[in-house]
């Protein structure tokens, strides 16, 4: 089942010729997410070739414009396309003041609902949740309220042994209490554990997205052991005064991140316009995190064990 | 003296893979006006490379996104670029209580003052006027209110002969009578006729932009002999009658409006999402016009006599 992640924008403030404001879209089994909506976000959808219909979830972590210029745009292309999916917006609580004016304006009016979703800037809080997939929001720290995002699989049952199913006639009722972790009893009084019942489920994949904030070591926790963490990384430690005046993190303090995670594999992005090349904010973040890779627009990034 | 138009976006209200929402850049001898503003127009302009600093005219035609929906972000670079030059925006009046709330928003505050002036949508009118260049809006037709612009060259005046100014001794005060027409009266009481003395001043080369609108003949006395023409071909003649539906032109229409104008040249786009190439566009305006090219996006086009 996928679980990938598509970078649609890398840059910073200042989108460049090659990359795009910040968006993501991450498939999780067939759940399309998209991850801020900086301006060309429909563009680069449309250059993935992924189904403007699929998507139905939005997660807007600040309200920076290089996050969520491209909104009202993608809003407007649904309406035109005829799309009729209710859309959930999961964003600062303000956006909707923003954009009202324009959704108002659209043509024929809004053809489906907008749900917003107001993130909670004051503690880590699940906000969506369905039998497979949850999201969970945490503030991170900027100069503008901002939330980063953990998405994971819900973690699976174990599964029982089938030829013991078999060997010690399970009955169908019984299945349910083995797999929540119960030993079984035989007809002949035998106790047998449940360890040697069942097989333990796959460790669920989990993707975690900060950006724009400082370094902030408290949220290792809240991410621990995560496959992927995208990290924003807007300076390397050259300009690491300009990264504290603007509240953004350098190349080195995205991969002392994912070192204190614990994380499988470290994406950076968010890179200055300033930077020609993005290979020292590799070189910068190997050093501390070897696993790390520079975000580019347009690629796509599995999200494995 | 340059006099030329760069194609930002070509596309009609979905963006393509490789076609921008309408943006245009008109440099007429120096002066950088922007017309229309579609998503994706400041990336658009960097890989054009023209300075953002060079634009402080933004004319926008009419209050559909596509259209307008880049204008946020590239104000939001301006700001972030600490521009601070005056920003003249020639539009529906409506379109400052659109972006009003997002205007505010901006981080810092907005640095530069943003005049709106409102377009008429009853009557042409001058909109800009400096010693060398004038702005024309007329109304068109579409499903909101919309204008085409006319962009021209002032008039120069004759230059007179240099060997006459040496051969009939004419003071430096009676130069500006000449220009003017004047005849010329010697110290013998000679009269030359000024058409003698003077050198027919070029003609003023002249840019029109007419976007989203039906067919409109009448226009053409407003565009008339127009050096190149842009004119929206949003269809083909194989679906007029979506045309008719969306208030859209045709190619061949655009091309007969090309003709009644007598324009020089005919620069067709905005061209619907639906067709995989542009040249059935190309093939049917031109056994209309035969000077009629398909808009391309970063190409740059010479506005010449």
């Amino acid at each position: 089942m996928p679980f990938e992640l598509t970078i649609l924008g890398s840059s910073s403030a200042l989108p460049t010729s090659d990359r795009y404001p910040t968006a993501q879209v991450l498939n999780v089994l067939g759940r399309f997410f998209l991850i801020d909506c900086g301006e060309g976000t429909q563009i680069q959808i449309r250059r993935q070739k992924i189904g403007f219909g699929r998507i139905s979830h939005i997660f807007i972590s600040h309200l920076h414009g290089d996050h969520f210029y491209g909104l009202i745009g993608l809003l407007s292309t649904f309406n035109l396309l005829g799309l009729k999916n209710d859309i959930h917006i999961y964003s600062p609580s303000e956006l909707k003041t923003l954009l009202q004016p324009q959704l108002d304006h659209l043509k024929a009016g809004l053809q489906f609902n907008i749900i917003f979703h107001p993130l909670n800037f004051k503690k880590p809080q699940q906000i969506y949740a369905d039998k497979k997939v949850e999201v969970l929001s945490f503030p991170l720290k900027h100069s503008c309220p901002v939330c980063g995002f953990l998405f994971k699989e819900v973690q699976k049952q174990p599964n029982i042994k089938k030829e013991y199913i078999k060997q010690y006639q399970i009955p169908i009722a019984e299945i349910k209490n083995i797999k929540a972790g119960a030993d079984f009893k035989t007809a002949s009084g035998e106790i047998i554990p449940n360890s040697r019942l069942t097989i333990a489920p796959p460790k669920p994949r989990s993707y975690a997205f900060c950006t724009d904030t400082v370094f902030l070591p408290e949220i290792s926790s809240i991410i621990k052991n995560v496959d992927v963490l995208y990290h924003e990384a807007t300076f390397t430690e050259k300009l690491k005064e300009w990264a504290q005046r603007t509240m953004h993190s350098t190349a080195r303090e995205a991969a002392e991140m994912a070192r204190l995670a614990n994380a499988g594999k470290l994406l950076i992005g968010h890179f200055s316009a300033r930077y020609k090349t993005v290979s020292e904010f590799e070189e910068e973040a190997r050093a501390v995190f070897k696993k790390t890779e520079a975000a580019a627009d347009g690629k796509t990034y599995k999200i494995e064990r």
